[in-house]
């Protein structure tokens, strides 16, 4: 039995790549940059180098059962296309027959977010789960569905994008052309420009200070100041964790989810210091009936999350 | 075989009662308001004289499949309970156990949004559909969902209450406790309630001439005079329209169906007045992918929607 799974897991900001075995274990791990700026053409070099590179070093050709892709929606799972990515600034990118022109294995590919529901249901903290929403928070803000103990595509592949739920219609403009969504309020990207924002009026000193000088700021500082006590650094976590209550609100409304389960980097830095004004604004938001049995919590699969999402595809054999 | 259901769909103004064929069609009609400011026992004592008058008016009790029931949610439809209705005022009111004891039919209880997208896909404009919302907007917005074709329930039969999807977070306050969902800005009491504070204020003239002398202003008003150019109904309508438009554009982004199908009193009233500036702005709001194969349009089905669903219900032999 070819026991192996080359996972790729493409992110706005880091591409990573892993050898997996079949009982979810990562036995090799390379990350990069995905430098999303470059031509479209150098980011499949550097795909397809990768896994060449991932085979050289721990994997004999034999023994891989299929190359997996995680790439940004929106996807279009039927096609093998990145549609128009707000996060890439990819359209239409055929990139499952770009990779398998280029690799000798059998290629899938999924989006992200439904790879990494995939892994969080198959691998993670929700197995057996028949209506699980997992919402991961980095660069942008992303979802996937199991519905009835099967991940939910929708008509296209597009089902999850619960980045782009409105949450303040005279919000900030979002990649996708909306106002206010979700992704531009209280993504990773967002929460660093209000940070920086802050910065630039002189004010947010706490947080400027625990910056790598030259570096842009990102969440991870307003997380560390938040917890020093700042209370700028604190506004910015509480306003975060009121938009995100409002939209997992809205979503546990509507898909009456049995858990709710948060990742992506802002959640793993973040931890509780997130989880726990979200959780409690949520169950003061929805239905009795809809919070009577519902679970919120943080995946404990980190960033791999990905990586074994692309091995789950590959084991229950999707497309 | 026993060839009729008897189907009843509670409203939160109006209780609609008819005699239904395996073929869906309605072979009697009652129509008769709700009275939910009356005590339970009596909206119930109502029901069953409802059922008893149909029969005696038109079936015989052996041709009766069984008496299947469209009640407000959030609904736990395991227990057969109207849990937290802010439509009905009901809490914890065990409706189906209540019918059962009463009435020498199997009794079938649902979500009237559940039962309304049933009608819909099984007797309506969307037979053979996989993925299909439908949202009726009437005294309240609610919701209905099939995904992977089949009825989505959720985890405790609380799926599709999209009418708690929040819009606009200052917004008014919802009887869910809520600020701002769809149901507060948008429903047919929220149209009226627009109506009402313009002519309160001295305003809405030509709304105010249209209504019937001692009567409560409605939406049918609104739309009344938003056709004959009136500057202030047409404002109310493209308001409504927007709402409604932004909510439906974030459960397409989340849910990506084939088809989101409208109805429900305003819908019906209102008809193109409503879908053409809702269609529009969602197409122009949504994802590329996620508008591509998108249909969306009102049922065909009336206001016997719901009673066309309970006989789905019953032919489909759901619990």
């Amino acid at each position: 039995m070819r026991d192996l799974i080359i996972a790729v897991d493409i992110g706005a900001t880091k591409i990573l790549g892993g050898i997996v075995t079949r009982e979810g274990r990562v036995v090799e791990r390379i990350k990069e940059p995905t430098l999303a700026n470059r031509p479209v053409s150098q980011v499949i070099d550097h795909i397809v180098g990768m896994v060449e590179r991932l085979i050289n070093i721990g994997a004999r050709p034999q023994d891989i059962a299929a190359v997996a892709v995680a790439a940004p929606g929106p996807l279009d799972h039927i096609n093998g296309t990145v549609v128009d990515s707000p996060n890439l600034c990819w359209e239409n990118v055929s990139l499952r027959d770009e990779l398998s022109k280029r690799l000798d294995y059998k290629v899938l590919l999924g989006k992200d977010t439904n790879m990494a529901v995939l892994g969080e249901w198959y691998f993670g903290s929700s197995q057996g789960c028949r209506h699980l929403l997992y919402i991961t928070i980095s660069t942008g803000i992303g979802g996937g569905l199991i519905i009835n103990g099967q991940l939910y595509y929708g008509q296209n592949g597009g089902a999850g994008e619960v980045g782009h739920l409105q949450v303040e219609p005279r919000g900030v403009k979002c990649g996708c052309g909306r106002n206010g969504c979700l992704e531009a309020l209280a993504s990773g990207t967002a929460i660093a420009c209000q940070a920086r924002d802050l910065i630039n009026q002189g004010r947010g000193q706490a947080i400027a200070r625990l910056s790598t000088p030259g570096q842009p700021v990102t969440a991870r500082e307003v997380a560390a100041a938040a917890r020093q006590g700042d209370k700028e650094a604190r506004e910015i976590v509480a306003r975060t964790a009121e938009y995100l209550g409002a939209g997992i609100s809205s979503l546990v409304n509507i898909l009456n989810p049995e858990r709710v389960i948060l990742g992506g980097g802002v959640v793993f830095g973040w931890g509780d210091l997130l989880l726990m004004p979200v959780s409690a604004y949520v169950n003061q938001q929805i239905f009795r009936l809809h919070s009577r049995d519902l679970y919120i919590g943080i995946t404990p699969l980190g960033e791999d999350i990905g990586l074994l999402g692309c091995t789950a595809a590959v084991l229950l054999d999707l497309e």
